[in-house]
């Protein structure tokens, strides 16, 4: 047999992949599992765009232009401009996914070999794409006892080299929803300023903040127009993961002739998608305030649980649908497994992700979870009295 | 500014891209383009694939599992089945389009600094891929006396170097259309087991088969299925590029566990094209009939009356849409561009791909176009009659 690629077999595995036979075989036996270890929304689809499905008149579905549907990509500015984003349609392509866009971004900006320094724990397929991109990823450490907050500039400096092209962040964050503070991003700006770097960031949890915090773009970054990169997509804001629409965002005309190249070589991003995407521009403001109470709510009851169980400890995430709880656990990855091999409370428990998957660095996470809190009020109350019972009774507890 | 990649600046452009804005400047000067220069045909996609994105039931557009949705998979099998290939749903991954899976391919496949063997003229968007992958395409040149046929073994055997791990080919082939014999892929057969290599065949033009002749598909090739990767879409079988689904298909179970590592970092293909791909499976025997009975009408018009033009030659090709042909001209470039800049015949010009963009060696294709026959027959008589007006006074015209 012909031997495989040794990029391919570098390529990391999903850590929540590798713990779905488990769940299955769970269900196979007839546990019910409630899943907190993804990010597919359960929040419906808003109406506008499934309506737009049963109205499309093409009878020809053809490719659309390399870099989006231009009405579609008109209709975005207007999106951006009303969350105080000041771009043109030519300042965008549409990528099949953030996923597409994050990987046309370290295509077109990091040569292979090139250093990418991003805070840890970071979303787990960002290392999936700097593999295929053949650049190295270099992690600074936030610690849940800072609540993730940005680690300090110091630390950034400490890691560059002359193979740095990049800085990225995930704003607010997966896994952590972490959301930076305008002086935060403030810093990075003097760095990347400084050092002359792409600043690459990740905001597609924008409209998911809580206690009446707002989102900081760094398109609103003075004096790095140049560097910033925006990576966006519809999948979270109106939870229609499927339609595979995401964005990449840029100033730099450069970057953006090149990334096009990358853009034409794949032809057009999904048109379906497009279309759906663009009604859902119309979707109205009182969609993003019932799901942002629905969130909050759903935030506050995991936080005030988990915070409630010996031994364990959850910060107060201002963002995203995501919280990095600490757990009294020996390997988040042998807990994560042995909850749906070994434990079920009244026939239920409880698919969480080891944080150990969202760390670079060997070793780190292993006594913390990631926790999307992605199910009804109802559920998740029980999901963490299952986390509660299951806690008391794992062979692997530390304290 | 900080610098662009070298990978991303190597990336080549797409050679129907450049011509695009003189195609504009002709439009707008009141010249109608006729525009062979593309492959999205005017066919219109099946009614039951239309009518399933009015029937969608779902109220929220979710992920699918990352080797696309199981029902479709089994559905795909039975399209297969029907068309004497005989797989397994784990044997295939859905991808976004053809061009997705031939980037997974060669991620999974080669090596960075690994070479693939590609008779050309072929596919311009090849060179893109294999710059994201980091692999290099090592070209044997067919040539038009010859119609396009496989070229002799023994140049490829010239090639063979400790590098060589795969051989691409395109079955029936865009640009040329040539349609490959069962004793030809046979012949590939041995030399891939010789040098146990990968061969991967792009087959989605396997519907449009002309004269009376079969395809033969590389999947059934004794000996060496755990080196043959299939790939596939549904853009020109059934008229819907824009729906961006195709698939990697390979019976060699290493190659598809680390192509899925691939496919899980960007999640999941396009939920909505799925749909109606699925859908696409009912499309009636009479539908491809008719478009069979189409292009074939298109395409004896276009190689008769080019056959007919002074110094001009095309090959009948027995498959695909597309057709290069022989033209009395100095650079096939120029020759393009001028057809949009400097020429009318009535008010009316035409648009085709100069084939340069389709050959890796410097300087092949000068004299060649590519031709897409995606027009109506009325709409071909009335560009050929441009075209072969055009040859009577281009200034770089060489006989």
């Amino acid at each position: 047999m012909p031997k495989i690629s040794i990029k391919g077999q570098t390529m990391p595995e999903s850590p929540i992949r590798k713990l779905v036979p488990f769940a299955d075989a769970a269900k196979k036996r007839g546990i019910k599992v409630y899943h907190l270890n993804i990010g597919q929304p359960d929040i419906e689809t808003p109406k506008n765009m499934l309506d737009a499905l049963k109205n499309i008149k093409e009878t020809v579905i053809e490719y659309s232009h390399s870099a989006g549907i231009l009405s579609y990509r008109q209709r975005l500015c207007e999106y951006y401009k009303k969350n105080d984003i000041h771009i043109t349609p030519n300042e965008i392509i549409i990528a099949a996914g953030g996923s597409e866009a994050i990987l046309f971004t370290f295509q077109t900006c990091l040569n292979p070999g090139d250093e990418i320094i991003i805070p840890e724990p970071f979303y787990a397929n960002y290392n999936g794409f700097a593999v295929s991109a053949g650049v190295t990823v270099k992690p600074i450490i936030s610690t849940i006892e800072n609540g993730f907050a940005l680690p300090p500039i110091s630390e950034f400096e400490k890691l560059i080299t002359t193979k740095t092209k990049a800085i990225m962040i995930c704003n607010p964050s997966n896994p952590t929803g972490y959301l930076y503070s305008r002086e935060e991003l403030e810093a990075l700006q003097e760095i990347v300023k400084r050092y002359d770097l792409y600043l690459i960031a990740d905001e597609v949890y924008r409209e998911f903040c809580y206690d009446g915090e707002t989102h900081f773009s760094v398109m609103n970054l003075k004096d790095i127009e140049n560097n910033v990169v925006l990576i966006d997509s519809v999948s979270k804001r109106y939870s229609a993961c499927g339609v595979r629409i995401g964005a990449m965002i840029s100033r730099n005309k450069e970057v953006m002739t090149t990334a096009m190249k990358f853009a034409q070589a794949r032809l057009s991003p999904p048109s379906l998608g497009q279309i759906v995407s663009e009604a859902a521009i119309e979707t109205p403001d009182s969609y993003f305030a019932m799901v942002q109470k629905e969130y909050l709510a759903r935030r506050d009851i995991v936080v005030e649980m988990i915070n409630k169980i010996e031994g364990a400890f959850c910060p107060k995430p201002k963002g995203a649908f995501y919280t990095v709880a600490q757990l009294p656990i020996d390997d988040s990855d042998v807990f994560c497994q042995w909850l749906l091999e070994d434990f079920n409370y009244n026939n239920e428990t409880v698919m969480l992700a080891p944080a150990t998957g969202f760390y670079s660095t060997k070793g780190a996470g292993k006594h913390e979870v990631r926790i999307s809190y992605v199910l009804k009020v109802e559920d998740l109350k029980k999901s963490m009295i299952c986390l509660e019972e299951a806690l008391k009774v794992y062979p692997g507890r530390t304290i």
